[in-house]
């Protein structure tokens, strides 16, 4: 950690602050230079936010060296994390594609989809039973119901499913029936929620918040592997941006700096990155070519009469189409699908 | 709502989706141009999300006439709402000023301050005792002691108290003690939350979500609105931009722009959008003289020992300094504090 | 063109704005609705921005159904453009990279550079010699020295050669030289520069400025198609945001987004976008497995002894193999390489 | 300067980076933490930008301790500047109004609006001949004429005047009628605009860019007052973000945050930050209580016929009213209209 001292700082004030930094059991190094003198902290106190130091009156800026998560990190960890969602695996060689509706709508509408998603190749599927709306008047899904019929489509295809979990009171509940907790992007810094999913085993699928930087988001997951569970997906879902023609900015560069820093595996959402049906199958291969372990895609038989989300889901055919196509591509960078 | 057809879309294409637009129940005009057709649907169907209309093939876009939100608006209640916390009004003529540390350490720090700001001119006390924290590792709030310790320091200067409410399922601990709920800006979207204080009718000080649009915002509004309780107050706490001056980016063009839309009032939190102790007195001083109807502001004794976010906290005498400061700005714009 | 009344407006002001409307030569059809009367605008007057409109008193907001550009338009020129670099072409089956060092250092320097990157596969040569640095304290290039030897390269190897312009004075100057301008996130809103090259016929590499919307790009492009020059290369190149993993977000969901809307190339500058060495390979192939025409790359013999953003670059070896790299990501979307 | 080395970099890596940095006449401290090896970097060479050092294979990233301007800053020197403008003042305790429309459009209408604001207290006037518009359509401003009328527009009220250059070579012409540069948003970054008014000793009133952080500003100005021009106003004007209820959103945080860091004068533009004419008087009044030094305000006789940015514009009983009600807020805050 480097401490900055405002210029004209008194030597009592810097004698202090050195005392404070020796107090909370770091070693001091002190830089006078030709315009500022500087505190070097050496030792290892991550815990500690930079913030704290600034609030000292002589202190211009603080600046830590280490990142402030480390179960997440590759230095604990160096070899990939690979994640198994009922049996298929997530973090090694093999793209894992996890497909289905925004919204669970009916049990014949998800078996059909399980179905037809799996023969395509997907790993697992997804489904929205409790759905964080925007607005107070839109439809705010089946709830447990919901989960029953994936429940019927696990059973009718064999697939694990994944569904959004949005509170921590629900994680008992949601638990029951599903294969993998989804975290939506609202809800990446509901750290309540983390706790809770964090003090089971079932792998969770945690979106990156929409305005979250990459060290917030490692540090949500951190959140979870600190409870003791280790099986956490990354999940990058777009960004918000002064950007208008899509609906978030898809930050592809985020996949490969999250992989250098961490072990574990890394997805990417292209159905609410973009909310445009059109670019969901070209940003899907821009993925897989930039090295994500696997996909989330919304799939419906019919996307204009979806009941949420239409305009960003593939339908069933244009689904198979984009499987045949991502091979290819996992091939060109030494992957498969 | 206007739907803009694509270029090139076919006769039945168009009839199709006028049909679509008459089943919801809205009178339609078709509009042909000259290198569009346009669909302009009549009637008050806001409910209906605008990318529902997006999801069908030969659509464009669709362009939303209406504000999504009603209770919100002022179309529905053209005179501003006045609430209080204990007696003590915002929304008015007079300007309050709810003030208190971030985090509740001891009942003698929570007295101390309380009575201080008292005297200074608070209306109110804030202090959390939930705290939502980004790192796994950092202190986490004393919990329901927290809460007990604000209770006393309103028996000891009749000021009511303001604290963080974090989960749906807390909501009935806190508001035993509590005369107003916060909510912060990462559960902005915790829609759980947003109709669990919505079922109360105690007030609910809602900041923005750090990336969500004024539309968002007050639909946000509109979740606790819906569920019966009037009382709500928004508070703008900064955005995530790509500035580094900042913490975030107070973005006070929402003052005046909320107002003209909304009834509810409308306050400021300087500490935590600037994230630097030197601004909040000069951002205090514009979000009065832009309009808002109050603010709230972090204060400790001791700045540099608080637990939490010291480095952008007042001391008390720079508190009481911004209250006196804070009036002739208040009566330059037909206030008072 | 859809012009949306303020509530409560007079029956008299919608039909004086009705008049003003018609008096541009627009039929218009009167929508009265629930809560909003509104005005449909229809013919093409798409140069009349959309601002003009929301002047008058009684107009709430007014939303065009046209895009402000017509030139670089599908609609104008379905078939997309294929745009030679010294008989090079971007734009059509073949994917074309363009790589060099940021800044020209010495002839010895860019011919070394030239000859490894011709070898590897480039299509051209890019290369600084005037460049817009943000402090004044940076070196700026080598000037017309720097255009003499980028010529020499040419010589050398037939590359085509890309440099930079940086005003509208120095066109005919850098035009001698180059067989491509490019023009700068910094100055891709500086009117007279885009001008002034739309009045040569030679090429235009326009890289898109770091917080422009698709539609502004769009119109800087038609700014140059408008003077008579079809000759126009997009480049993305990544925006600002509060990321802080790379320098900029490289947004590639505007290439297939744009390549739905124009006919002209689209590339892709990691190098800039990230500034990081280790993220160009994955995103160059992510680029081209969005649908890119070509990519601009950074390239030194030495980049931790280049002069100007060394910490982008990669060296020869890492060229040669990315290039290796990208042919079967090409191929996996129906190109080459 | 702090250079943070990656870990597990080799002794021999750290050797070199350390004799690197000495080369460059800097003294080294090497700071061996538990995880990390952090080369220190004493002495002012605060023209060679933190990614040189980052280009080294070793390094992790370089931490620059000095800010990278320094004519601009209060530590060179401490008391603010006053720039005069035909004998008025920019910077002391009287706060100045700039005012005018956004675009000259004839010799009686800058005279009528030139008489007008001077009678509301104007201390210059803005009208700008040479237009950067963003659309090639649109009408690009009367030239040297416009430049014509403003200076009748200044013989008939000894106000003066204020208008946009857009290009270095246009900077003798628009020098020989104006009183102060205006350089836009868009060419903040022009960087041979800024030498060529630098070389001039007229003010020059430098918008932020849209993009632009607080440092970049800070250096766009530093390139002015490396030429020897002392006479720089920074005008913040609205940054890019997601915001949509206005066009820009207005970072007014800048304005107390650059006071602590530079001498020069700082005004605020509320016309174009907003968008909106509603949004101009309580935006100016935040200015000014927040320190700005001055405003700058689109003003016109009928902003429903201006031909440009009538949305944004104030008429001139609207102007005379909000110039009476600064009055107040000024003093508030010790200043004087």
């Amino acid at each position: 950690m480097i401490i900055v001292m405002r210029p004209g700082v008194s030597e009592k004030e810097i004698q202090e602050m050195v005392k404070r930094v020796e107090e909370k059991g770091l070693k001091t190094v002190l830089l006078r230079g030709t315009n500022r003198n500087v505190i070097a902290a050496i030792g290892d106190k991550r815990e500690i936010p930079h913030e704290y130091w600034e609030a000292f009156p002589g202190v211009e800026r603080c600046v830590p060296i280490l990142a402030p998560y480390k179960l997440a990190s590759r230095e604990v960890k160096p070899e990939p994390s690979v994640i198994k969602i009922c049996g298929a695996g997530l973090g090694g060689r093999k793209i894992g594609v996890i497909a289905g509706p925004c919204t669970v709508e009916s049990r014949q509408q998800i078996i059909e989809i399980a179905q037809a998603v799996k023969q395509a190749g997907a790993m697992a599927l997804r489904g929205g039973a409790f759905k964080p709306r925007t607005s107070p008047y839109s439809f705010q899904g089946l709830l447990e119901e919901g989960l029953e019929f994936l429940a019927e489509a696990r059973e009718a295809t064999g697939l694990g499913v994944v569904s959004e979990v949005v509170s921590a009171e629900h994680v008992g509940l949601v638990g029951k029936y599903v294969d993998c907790f989804q975290i939506g992007t609202r809800n990446m810094t509901n750290f309540l929620l983390l706790t809770a999913v964090g003090q089971t085993r079932k792998p969770v699928l945690l979106k990156r918040g929409m305005s979250a930087t990459m060290e917030e988001f490692l540090l949500a997951g951190e959140y979870i592997l600190s409870q003791g569970n280790p099986n956490v997906i990354l999940c990058e879902r777009g960004i918000r941006t002064f950007e208008e023609h899509t609906r978030f900015t898809l930050s592809l560069s985020v996949v490969p700096a999250l992989k250098e820093l961490t072990h574990l595996p890394v997805i990417v959402d292209p159905s609410h990155a973009t909310g445009r049906r059109s670019l969901i199958a070209p940003m899907s291969k821009a993925a897989v070519a930039c090295g994500a372990d696997g996909l989330i895609i919304e799939v419906h038989p019919e996307p204009d009469r979806a009941m949420v989300d239409g305009q960003q889901t593939l339908d069933l055919n244009a689904f198979a189409q984009l499987m045949k196509d991502l091979g290819p591509v996992a091939q060109a960078v030494g992957r498969e699908l």
